[in-house]
């Protein structure tokens, strides 16, 4: 090393040691005669004292320095009680500048307003900062910590392949052409799911991994088009041991990372518990505000917007005191969100009722409604009326849109839930079904003779992992009897010849004694974003991309050459005489 | 669980209880009303006997099974002192049939003679097999002792893109097209190289990663288009600190899953001396058998062959008795090397010399010839003339052939060290230099100021680690001054805008403030190879692909649809009105 000590770890102790460190220029003080550094290296930083003839004025913001000089304790009053390296200083007698710096295009201490473009594009100087450093270094932390759990309960790493097998029907692949087989594609692995089920057919019992995934799709707010799971699948296991695992695995995290202990066992809810209470599966429950069901209440209203097959409300704690403007703006937001607005009623002080909706009812409607809901003066009813699962999804969109605009949300409180018993099964629009979660979840055992028959009411046995409202980890237990694949293969009309064609070599594979197996991933990113305390994914990833998949820094994607697409055989018509995969021989 | 013990867990202690096992039918006895059992798991195998009546008939090979019954010793003289279990049987009670397997394509225990096509297909089956499970569990075993040795030394574990920018230089990338801007293509990077430089300007310091890296080239022999390394870098570091790291995170491998412990420090050799007694820069030492330079030994000669600019030899113990037929296939073994033949000289018992070679040389170079090559009677001389670096290469492929030929090689041993001091540069045959690391390998210090006045002679700063014959890691300090760097491009004849377009990003991110650094990286899958005692990566890598990158198991790669085509924007033509990447504006 070409230092002795590092900046951050200099205490009062070491005074009167000649010291060596190497780091950045971060913030610099010159008082006459005498110039103050504040060396910056990634365990901390240390002030550094120049006398004016020592050259110290060459000394710009982040160049990269190797200073010699002595820890002295700091002259009485000067000690900055903030810093753990305050009460010392270290006199310079030696500098040399390892490489300048030029003018930074954004401060690096002590500034905001940089646009994330800029940040993206100087991404190597937006890791200098303390919160970006701080967060890299939790994920690391996160991964260390689950890799000590998964060792201490007899997991094998295994890393499944990124240059996997395309299906028409992965719409969303990342292809990439071959060289070496002209005309022939990979696809980049949207998970390791087939794979890992694989895994459990191979007898290993236990997998996880550390695995990057890929999806070519209209990238929402935060997503990624490549983003990390923890990827995990055990066999000969029931769903309470998957949750187990998946508490010891967070549970270890955030204890060691936040000293926060996990309220274990979790609390777990149903997914038609969590639709009705909180319009959707994945409630965040540090606030309360939760769904009244007004279907059966309204059952004979002459209402005509209330004549629905689902009709709900949520209570805005104050609510009725809003603007007209405010009110207004909750009609643009439901609109915004494809609803054709969010009827209200507003609780006055004395209990009368008023806004739009309340003309509308009857005077016995009216009078019952406040007790209905648990609405209290002051407060504000706002409605959602029509089929049940959009409705419910828009008033759980606005129960999150009240707990943040009346400041409900206790943001030092964790919510960790589990949401279990999904539906197998929802409509696909066009009088079929498709799986909730996919096409190799098991039902509940109760479900597990006669889902077919009632597909829309079967229940998978598929649990969720919830935090502050996000889903974290996800997963099931899988089918691994043919039979009983056929029959949800039949309920989602999946023909033979598409089953071959999308997950042929899984099922070849499930004909040679498969073991009962299910597993869980997390979503890697998510996890340390909650960690970091980050608002974005983009905080804990260290070079991410744009919401357009675009890279500021490198300038990814480009455009190719003709010789890179020649090369690659981009045009090339595959040859048609090679072997052919076992799934394709049964 | 749906089991109480593993099978493999259970002794004699457990005689009198009660279990429930689940795991695969491995070996099957039938003796007269009784029917014995092997049932399989993870963590071994247990004896289970059935009655008759139990219906173990319809258990066949491979069904995945759940049975309860009663663990007893095995009566006397039926003890297997082979097996963890052998002093116990399970007698079943109940017998439940988790799923059945169709006729195995091959059968898992005690084959040999399966070819990999087959193995590869049914990888699921394969990995069944003692052998390749216990590979891959070592393999996980190796990356848990990595992730350990790594945050005991405070390494920040970073993950990098996978969907990175192309460079029309690198041929070699796998290139992915982008849906969301058609025409764009990203690129699958070779290795983490720049992204890990620029978290060192990053101020992060340690750094270190699982790193999947692909490489669309000519798959030589026991290469993979994707292959996994571990992946460090450092900063404020010197050249011995990397070594030291780099012998800990390996003595720490080899320790704790092989019990072997590393001769630390490892010899270092230097590159220079390496070609010269061992004809490679990766010499396996298990063994002696060094070459003789002979050049100056022949200086005088008139045997036209010898008169070159460099004539070495190198001897097989005990060669002179190779029969006619023996000898010739020397002659085509060099052939395929791409050499004209091998000349050589047979050391009769009595001292004399025969062999073609020898009616060609002088009585005096006769005379000599045993005593400057070492050759003692009985022994074989092999000889290469012509330019140095082919011939010592041609020299030190005859090395290794003699010691397998010969079985010098003790297997039981390890033979590690660093080779040091490569050179900075090659000749690239066309009167230029190509640099033998890549262009941010630093000269070391006593060549820094001087480098390119001499660039055949100029050393680098770099190291590699061999083991038994094979680079398993390799690395360098790098150039972090911009104005070194810049005479290393001049030596390259790189022009600056070749630079840009290669390595703007990195070069830009140079400018501000770089520390001196440097790293490593550790080829994974060899290095899980040679601690498996496999003879290919291919045994440590769960679903490996062929030499041609099909993948048997998956039907990978395939050809695509039209739609597919045109999902991903293949044949889009790019809109030019994208943002420019910091590296573009400079």
């Amino acid at each position: 090393m070409i230092r002795t000590h590092e900046a951050g770890t200099l205490r009062k102790e070491h005074a009167g040691q000649k010291v060596t460190l190497a780091g950045w220029v971060a913030r610099r003080r010159d008082h006459g005669g005498v110039v103050f550094i504040d060396l910056r290296d990634a365990s901390g930083s240390a002030q550094v004292v120049f006398r004016e003839e020592d050259h110290a004025h060459d000394l710009r913001a982040e160049y990269c320095v190797k200073v010699t000089g002595e820890v002295r304790q700091r002259p009485a009053g000067n000690e900055n009680p903030d810093l753990p390296t305050g009460e010392i200083e270290v006199v310079a007698s030696e500098v040399e500048v390892l490489s300048e710096s030029a003018p930074l295009p954004f401060p690096i201490e002590g500034s905001s307003g940089v646009s994330e473009e800029a940040r993206l594009k100087y991404r190597y100087l937006d890791i200098r900062r303390q919160r970006i450093a701080d967060a890299l270094r939790i994920r690391s932390q996160a991964t260390y910590l689950a890799n000590e759990v998964m060792r201490e309960r007899g997991f094998v790493y295994v890393e499944t392949p990124n240059l996997t097998r395309s299906t028409p029907e992965g719409a969303r692949d990342f292809l990439v052409p071959v060289r070496l087989q002209p005309g022939n594609w990979y696809a980049l692995p949207q998970s390791p799911q087939l794979f890992k089920q694989l895994l459990m057919v191979s007898g290993l019992e236990r997998y996880y991994q550390l695995a990057r995934c890929f999806r070519d799709e209209d990238l929402r707010a935060d997503r990624q088009p490549e983003f990390t799971q923890i990827d995990i699948e055990m066999s000969f296991v029931d769903q309470d041991d998957v949750i187990e695992l998946g508490e010891a695995l967070i549970g270890r995290i955030w204890k060691e990372t936040l000293g926060y202990e996990l309220p274990t066992p979790l609390p777990r809810m149903t997914y038609a518990e969590a639709m009705a209470r909180y319009g959707s599966d994945k409630p965040d429950l540090r606030f309360g505000v939760e769904l009244t069901d007004l279907t059966d209440y309204f059952s004979g209203t002459s209402f005509r917007v209330f004549q629905a097959p689902y009709v709900g409300a949520v209570v805005m704690p104050g609510g009725a005191s809003q603007t007209r403007r405010e009110l207004d703006a909750w009609q643009e937001w439901a609109k915004s969100r494809g609803a054709r607005g969010l009827a209200y009623v507003l609780v006055q002080e004395d209990g009368t009722l008023g806004g739009p909706v309340a003309k509308n009812l009857s005077e016995t409607e009216l009078a019952g409604l406040a007790e209905a809901t648990g609405a209290k003066p002051g407060d504000a009813v706002f409605f959602a009326a029509g089929a049940r699962a959009a409705s419910r999804d828009l008033l759980g969109a606005a129960r999150l849109e009240i707990g943040r605009r009346c400041d409900l949300i206790d943001e030092s409180q964790w919510s960790f839930l589990w949401i279990v018993d999904a539906p197998m099964f929802e409509e696909d629009g066009e009088g079929g079904w498709t799986p909730v979660h996919h096409p190799f979840t098991s039902p509940k055992p109760e479900w597990a003779d006669t889902f077919q028959d009632n597909p829309g009411e079967a229940l998978a046995y598929a649990y969720d992992m919830v935090c502050n409202g996000m889903e974290i980890g996800g997963g099931s237990i899988r089918i691994h009897r043919a039979e009983m694949q056929q029959r949800v293969f039949d309920v989602l009309g999946i023909s033979k010849e598409e089953a071959e064609s999308k997950f042929g070599w899984l099922l070849e594979a499930f004909k040679y004694g498969p073991p009962p197996h299910g597993g869980i991933a997390y979503g890697w990113d998510r996890v340390c974003m909650l960690l970091a305390g980050g608002e974005s994914i983009r905080d804990v990833i260290a070079f991410p991309k744009t919401a357009s998949g675009f890279d500021p820094l490198s300038g990814a994607p480009t455009p190719i050459s003709p010789e890179q697409r020649k090369e690659a055989g981009v045009d090339a018509t595959p040859k048609g005489d090679r072997p052919e995969p076992a799934a394709q021989q049964s």
